[in-house]
């Protein structure tokens, strides 16, 4: 009997490279702030190729895992960084792009991870609400476009996560809300009366912020919920036909 | 006057590529499922080095926006892929692993992606909970290892999560807990009454159907909420020393 044997898929070089340093992270023996030896030193150590070891690094900046200062200078070369906000809102914007994720898979998303925020906020004593209270009063000229009143709104909700204190929470945020701009902005600008729609927009963040202020959590919860709801049909509704897939 | 004037930064070679294949997904020309063409016609196209292709395609297959196949048959190649699973996973293990984002953080995202989930689920007429059960009934077995109640654990939370249909909340679930399953299986091991710490978990995951099967999604909500939140002391205090800065 004839064997037809299929070869082994052996893993290729770039990935067992990513896989060591993969292993020295997970085992607490690289850190955030540590140097990586250069792409040279690195070749020799693992034995391979150093074009292996530039195609690993470079899966790891993606992730920014690493970070490449250029130059010759002491801070420059490999350092492992810390915080993946552009890593995350790359990876959910070009993954919305391909319709792995719908706009509404991220909404609800986004509502889970700011009614949690909520709550967290209303235990807080050091809430720092001024600034939000300015903001809403720039989003409520009477003359505000779709594009700046877009702006306003992101900062309001990302200035609310970013208080959470928890750097998770804020960076999914901020990466959702890239992941979903341009869906918002469409939305925006379809709305058949804006003015009033704007204004609803600003009365709905003052009562977030009222709920806040009077320290109660749940209500801040819903009202963010029905907020952001509130959005679903009108941004599902207003994409671009190749992008509805 | 001498000015210094520091030399242009130039973006990488590898860069221009990603950012030509982000801009074809953004625009919709690029789908799930699309071919690319191979290294040497995306080199000529482009008018870049072999090497700077393939360091972009490592880049994008990190984010599993790539999926490269080996062989010559008609579906080797690189092809566009949708869901990135394991490099959500990968983001958020090495990022914890860096200490970019604490166990306490990744646990309070969890409670935000469940609370929404049981609101979700109480809604859905085609609930299958019957195998959330069998899976419980599993659990009860007083001689059950941590290892094992830890699986049986993370199948009954990702079920749920996968029921929704939303595969955000589903990908986001594992990743995340994916990220901490050492210190979750830590916290069980500290444990120092075992059998009645795991039975109270499976009460609880008992309580939690029996809220969907009433169709009660906020009493699901909370009683996920205490539940997971009941973990939070167990599962920060019993990490590694190295994993707690």
């Amino acid at each position: 009997m004839d064997l037809e044997l299929e070869p082994v898929d052996r893993a290729p070089t770039y990935e067992v490279v990513i896989s060591r340093l993969k292993n020295e992270i997970l085992s607490g023996r690289l850190r955030a702030g540590d140097r990586l030896p250069g792409e040279r030193a690195l070749s020799e150590q693992l034995g391979v190729s150093r074009a292996s070891v530039r195609e690993a690094v470079r899966a790891l900046q993606a992730f920014e895992i690493v970070q490449a200062r250029p130059g010759n200078s002491p801070t420059s070369g490999l350092t492992m960084t810390a915080r993946p906000r552009i890593a995350l809102s790359n990876l959910f914007r070009l993954h919305v792009g391909l319709a792995s994720y719908s706009v509404e898979e991220v909404m609800a998303v986004r509502v889970g991870l700011e009614t949690q925020a909520m709550l967290t906020l209303a235990e807080k004593t050091d809430l720092d609400l001024a600034g939000l209270h300015a903001l809403l009063d720039r989003m409520s000229d009477p003359e505000i476009t779709p594009e700046t009143a877009q702006d306003l709104d992101a900062e309001f909700h990302l200035s609310l996560a970013s208080q959470t204190n928890n750097h998770l929470i804020a960076d999914m945020m901020q990466a959702l809300r890239d992941a979903i701009a341009a869906p918002m902005l469409a939305s925006f600008k379809a709305q058949p009366d804006w003015p009033s729609f704007c204004a609803t927009i600003v009365e709905e963040h003052r009562s977030i912020l009222r709920a806040l202020e009077a320290r109660d959590g749940r209500l801040a919860a819903q009202l963010t919920r029905d907020h952001v709801e509130g959005f679903y049909p009108a941004v599902t509704d207003s994409q671009e036909p190749d992008s509805t897939r």
